[in-house]
């Protein structure tokens, strides 16, 4: 094939990626962009033979090319990235849920099962097995229980955020919760800022969104607020996400000071952030929370109960302004009929009302303390240095030695089945290549010495 | 304010619509603004203000006025419409899930609890209690539970569609399985077929989307094919979502012949059909089928058991070719971090697999025949004549007497506590005035009398 077909080839399927051509149209005449694009009309016969090899035009007989619709394109993937799949959000995400039983997770972002409250969830569904028909059969309201909305807002309130139940939503998980506020409110081409490093999971979402993505380097207290004034000037985002307590993967807590700064700053520059307190209730006290200084103004707090009483119970939530959870419980409806399944919202309130989540979380913070310095001192021995010590979660972010590439020790692991998290993933800037994340509640003997193995092996 | 300043005002408003102008953005000087549009400063200047005082852009001091982001926007809701809220189809799903206890819904499109296979699930719950750990705590697979896309691709190839289980996905609801499918295929921009009449929320769905919607008027054995043949032509749309069996809300089925020359005209024309099985179940057997005609070529087959098992477990699936499966899975893997809640699926799970199911649809497929002869005998009593007679499902179209209008019937009755639905929130093109739909699981003596006093009151 000739460079010239290429370039024919190139120039079609840029006018539908610019969509100058849209699916359905009809795509130039042969001689009309020969013509224009100084080629033989041969030369664009043979180009276009080959896109209709390609699925990305159809000839209609008699009557010239069209494009063809998106369904006939093999190449559906969201936004495939030239990534490394060791290092691209979806291939990690999907590695870790689909994971054999028996592979290794120390890097994954969820406690194992027997971690998990489990008395309380079989005694919540024995409750609810004994409900009323309605509960068990209807569709829940458009924004979810109402009691489990109260007791959320109690939350609330004892934190310091006083809030009306009508100013939560429930929704069908944490990371639907962070898609329906990201349909709300951003479009294609908007900017979004996230920390560097971030959960990787925002990576691939942001991608589908068609949002571009800047980082702002994270330190032990926050965001760097030099780096994060630069990056409000020259690029203007909408939307800056974030962790504040136990951020995700590095563990930190936001500082009193940073926490303010950083609010003056979204003032200044009308900048919206989400703030996603999945973690917050494994620290051991409450820590500065931008929902909280800011009142909601410009702040949208989500959260999730998947990382703390159960992921096969899906519920998430947003608190948010009046009329912003307004326009998000329409979204639901349109997008989901409504919010999460009520048998899952249930299991929820049940464990809220009845004391058993709050029990175990106090449980879990000081089992997963003590696994922390179990682990750390494992990991050290390994030269593998936590960058911080998280005051409660279940990650350690780790530096691994001098001249080791996180990459390489991930494939190599894997070999013997263990799925690592590299430091890459979650760094859209590629600043972690020398970075891990653990799961101090998933780590084991059997791996640090497959790592310690590894680490002599790998570059 | 002077016709000047609303036109200043309309251009930017405008120029921030047609996204010339992006959130964050610098909007053009006073001076510059002024001279291109023929005013005066001064109204340029006013005209800032007031889009400043509604929040479109703001004044940033000693460096001019900017496009706000969207969340400083009061009007948030998707696409807001000029419709009456009685056939807005998202003010009609919330009134319809968010009802008053007592408060009657003849139209709604579920069958009241005592209609769903309360002791199956109540068992199915009480088994869950006893699982093991993992599934109780743990994500679901990317695609949602093996056993059960197992259960459903057995299915599949006993209605003559030999798929494997890799070509059937599991998603949170049917709802959100059209979501992400449309997500998936559509732009902005993109035309997509309904029919007319069809299902609400397909319409909400779609406008939430952006997407241009075209309607073909439906007969008693599937679209009208001249008029859909002529909309592929002018048109060109991407897309077709319709039900075959028991049509939504005609509960018309589709004709062999229809479907076949259906798929010929989709063939020619490259259409991709979505055909939605969510009431299949309750017909007395197998009607004419999309899916298992076109093999899966151009067909996409979605479902739900939220109609037929329990809106309070939600799962849906979809049945697709691989690639098609594949690229749903990273989209559903970003956007929602896996499909169903795992306790959701289970339930679905344990009920096909111990027949409980099954068994229910028998009985209720008897049941709902009754109650359809039952109530369109009332119905004529009245007047309201069923459009046709639907070979199963729950609901009756039915046309209301010469010079009744349903949208003034509608409000009249709900004065009363009866929600109706009002034939043109069924209708995109608003040929239904003189239609409701009625749910015949749903209806009770007291509604008929509603009905007549109503019918003798309103235009």
């Amino acid at each position: 094939m000739t460079n010239r077909t290429t370039q024919v080839m190139d120039a079609i399927r840029h006018m539908i990626a610019e969509r100058t051509l849209l699916a359905g149209e009809r795509v130039p005449s042969i001689r009309g962009l020969a013509a224009k694009m100084g080629v033989s009309p041969s030369t664009v016969v043979e180009a276009y033979d080959r896109l209709v090899a390609d699925g990305v035009i159809l000839s209609r007989p008699g009557s010239g090319f069209y494009v063809a619709n998106r369904a006939a394109f093999t190449n559906l993937r969201p936004q495939a990235t030239d990534l490394d799949r060791s290092v691209d959000p979806l291939w990690v995400s999907r590695q870790s849920l689909d994971a054999a039983h028996g592979v290794l997770k120390p890097g994954c972002g969820w406690m194992p099962p027997d971690w998990m409250p489990q008395a309380a969830i079989r005694r919540a569904l024995r409750q609810i097995s004994r409900s009323d028909d309605a509960l068990l059969a209807d569709y829940g309201s458009s924004r979810g229980g109402q009691d489990l909305r109260h007791l959320l807002a109690r939350q609330c309130a004892e934190e310091g955020l006083p809030v009306d139940p009508d100013m939560v939503l429930l929704i069908g998980s944490g990371s639907q919760t962070l898609d329906l506020i990201c349909r709300l409110l951003l479009r294609p081409g908007d900017t979004v800022l996230v920390d560097d490093p971030c959960y990787f999971n925002f990576q691939a979402l942001l991608r589908v969104l068609g949002v571009r993505i800047v980082s702002v380097p994270f330190t032990r207290e926050g965001p760097d607020l030099t780096a994060f004034a630069e990056a409000l000037r020259i690029h203007r985002p909408s939307l800056y996400l974030t962790n504040s307590a136990l951020q995700n993967p590095t563990g930190a807590t936001l500082s009193a000071q940073t926490a303010h700064r950083l609010l003056l700053l979204a003032s200044e520059w009308d900048l919206t952030i989400v703030e996603d307190d999945t973690f917050a209730t494994l620290e051991p006290d409450l820590s500065p929370r931008l929902a909280i200084l800011d009142g909601l103004q410009r702040v949208i707090r989500i959260g999730s109960f998947s990382k703390t009483l159960s992921a096969a119970a899906r519920c998430g939530y947003v608190v948010a302004r009046p009329e912003l959870v307004e326009a998000l419980t329409d979204l639901q409806v349109a997008t989901n009929f409504g919010g999460p399944s009520p048998v899952a919202a249930e299991i929820v309130r049940i464990t809220l009302a009845d004391g058993s989540y709050r029990k175990h979380i106090v449980a879990t913070r000081t089992r997963l303390a003590r696994a922390r310095r179990d682990a750390s001192e494992s990991l050290e021995r390994l030269g593998i240095v936590p960058w911080l010590m998280p005051r409660g979660g279940f990650y350690l972010w780790c530096q691994l030695p001098e001249g080791k590439d996180a990459q390489s020790l991930a494939r190599t692991v894997l070999e013997s089945g263990i799925i690592l998290a590299p430091g890459n993933v979650f760094s859209a800037a590629g600043t972690a290549g020398d970075f891990l994340r653990l799961n101090v509640s998933q780590v084991a003997p059997s791996i640090y010495e497959e790592l310690a193995k590894a680490l002599r092996t790998v570059a």
